[in-house]
């Protein structure tokens, strides 16, 4: 049934502006679609879901990579990827402009990028930090290597649920010790527990992920000062800001960032991954704030020209006014839908969603059912890839997924879905 | 004079066809340059590029760079950029057509790549060596320095001259120990003289370039194997084949890599940049051939999503035999007319150009001249990038410069500049 209904309606992703994609789903929504139990058919596609998820660790397989290896899947909506879709179509509205038509883009592919100094000086344009405390990376996850590699020692203490890097990158010779925060408590961070235990562990690192994945819990700027003035013996402080574009303090939709705060706390390391607040995943466009000589240290070691053509014509992009301003009305455009998204999900029967301060929610299935079959069954019946979480440590197996807010109408066809499964 | 002169002429750096291109250097050829002692403008300019170059370290500003840095400059011909120009103009009809027209873009740009070992798996089938004996970097540089900062260990080997992260990315706890190759010897390498030193030293690490960057030298196939045999005792050997593809055995054009041959000598990592063959810097695509185990203690320790989308996208047409005949073609044209270039430019009087098996020619000024001099005078006055070497250990400084092959027409018009200035 999945294979016949939709062979004829083309897949949508590669598609610049979203309109087809949004009118075909209302279509696909008034249509009637399978319930019950699932067809031998359906079931040998779960199968296959399940394995390639296990074989990909404690990251789920891209939907790229699901669609290649599993060809019979169509997928609708992609809410296991955190990014906000519009302002991918900003990008790339300005990428067709300006490089594609121009003939600019052989010169982005054949040449060699700048150096991550020169990236680094662009960058300190728009968010007004000096470029000597810039550190430019091929993706965020390139930097939380470079740091836990270079600069963490004996001891590092991660939150749990975590984003799994921060403990499988660590160095053989460094404990991690977890602090776990709790369901019951809503994943609520304690920040009075939290430096107590960290005076009590002396761990030489320690990770906070503001706002936090795969919950999206969300410790407020001030909360954060205090803790950074208790913890200034800690030698090294990563904070993780990659969601920070999706968590507003106040009646606005301002977000504040702990970038410019190195030079008062020098242990202090703000990393930032582009792909989720700007839809970029896959130009590998990150960076991090932290002490000059930390910099330093970093470049003399390599890290010579690991910016792609595209990331430095991204950051280009980013010191521009212009295109600032554009990318500011799609980031409130998209908060202000996922917010509705995320309370309209919390509200279904069967399930308990976690408050979040993300472009994602954290939902705990409270029916009985397993994850993993929702996850299969959302993907088999609907094209819908959600990520189960049970490769995460600190969250009992079978019961959490994670649902990314995607486009206005894909979220609606996200809310559907769940509706006709859960009732 | 150069500013207005080509003031009215495009740049066309960016046009996917070189036709134009060619034309307009043809025209160019048939007007007169100045000649003589340079202007005070012309000096300013000149004293500008060598500021830059100075600050730039041991790496050459790339022609971008130095565009934006100078807008007067008008460049025409960088043969500072070691890349076949035929092969990407392969490579951008491929994506113009396959991505570009067909929107599948976008899905390149907004999702994440696959996973190091998934590109692996592609690459696999296109140089038939088994995935697991594959990493996948951002460019050779990252795994240049993956290697010498998780495998190297107390001492290492580098001949000089060299491509410098042998020596810059060398740990602090790692004693670099340089072996010479003498210019008396056009730089020839000594197979029975560097084993002996290598049992003598015994470095941890040994690293071989073939053909060597930045004089082109090549060590032929058998006598690689052999030297193997009797370095067996070395944990180490890293064997930089970046410009391989260049490098031909024999009557017909085929080159040989010692990729497959990592089962054999399992100290042995065969290190490859994508950059030079394919003409794809931008992009950053590499690999590296090594041991299965090495490979997974590489991935366990961080490498994630090391690859951008359109890195994936190259690995994918990398892998599909259509478009590797086109390129063994593109490939075979520019050996070619390169080996035209190199003998022309090494009859010029002045100069004595050392012999290469790559796609650029290690030259010495022996008229007096002062590499940097010329240099400039190419830049400025005829929009020539060319690299001076005086950042080159192992080189006299103010002596040498390395000219890269690019289009014919490119070479034509370097070739009537270097006359011009040397006679």
């Amino acid at each position: 049934m999945i294979g016949q209904s939709t062979r004829d309606i083309p897949l949508k992703l590669g598609k610049f502006d979203l309109a087809t994609s949004a009118r075909w789903l209302e279509a696909r929504m008034r249509h009637p679609v399978r319930r019950g139990a699932m067809s031998p058919r359906e079931k040998a596609l779960a199968d296959r879901i399940k394995t390639l998820k296990r074989e990909a660790g404690s990251h789920s397989p891209s939907a790229p990579t699901l669609i290649k290896l599993i060809p019979e899947l169509r997928l609708r909506v992609d809410a296991c990827f955190l990014s906000n879709p519009y302002a991918t179509g900003l990008f790339l509205e300005y990428l067709q402009r300006e490089v594609i038509r121009t003939g600019r883009l052989r010169k982005l592919l054949e040449f060699y990028p700048s150096q991550n100094r020169v990236i680094a000086g662009k960058l300190s344009r728009s968010i007004d930090i000096p470029a000597d405390h810039l550190f430019i990376g091929n993706g965020a996850v390139e930097i939380i290597q470079a740091i836990m590699h270079r600069f963490t020692g004996h001891k590092i203490l991660v939150n749990l649920p975590t984003f799994s890097p921060y403990h499988e990158f660590a160095r053989a010779d460094t404990q991690v010790v977890y602090n776990v925060v709790k369901k019951e408590d809503d994943f609520r961070f304690d920040p009075a527990a939290y430096v107590a235990r960290v005076k009590r562990e002396k761990p030489d690192t320690i990770v906070l992920i503001n706002p936090n994945n795969p919950d999206g819990g969300y410790i407020p700027h001030a909360t954060l000062v205090r803790m950074l003035e208790e913890l200034r013996d800690v030698p090294n402080i990563i904070l993780d800001e990659s969601f920070i574009h999706f968590a507003c303090e106040g009646d606005a939709y301002a977000f504040r960032s702990l970038g410019g705060e190195t030079d008062r706390f020098p242990n202090l390391m703000v990393v930032k991954s582009m792909s989720k607040d700007f839809g970029v995943a896959g130009i590998r466009a990150g960076y991090a704030v932290m002490a000059p000589a930390r910099v330093r240290e970093l470049l003399e070691n390599g890290y010579l020209w690991n910016s792609s053509g595209l990331a430095e014509y991204f950051f280009d992009l980013y010191s521009r006014p212009e295109f600032l301003a554009e990318y500011e009305r799609k980031r409130v455009h998209y908060i202000r839908h996922s917010r509705r998204f995320f309370k309209a999900l919390s509200a279904m029967p069967g399930l308990y969603a976690y408050p979040t301060s993300a472009n994602f929610i954290l939902v705990e299935l409270r029916n009985g059912m397993v994850a993993e079959d929702l996850v299969c069954q959302l993907l088999v019946r609907r094209g819908i890839y959600t990520r189960t979480c049970d490769d995460k440590k600190g969250l009992e197996p079978g019961k959490f997924l994670r649902v990314a807010s995607r486009t206005r109408s894909e979220n609606r066809f996200v809310l559907r879905a769940f509706r006709d499964i859960l009732r």
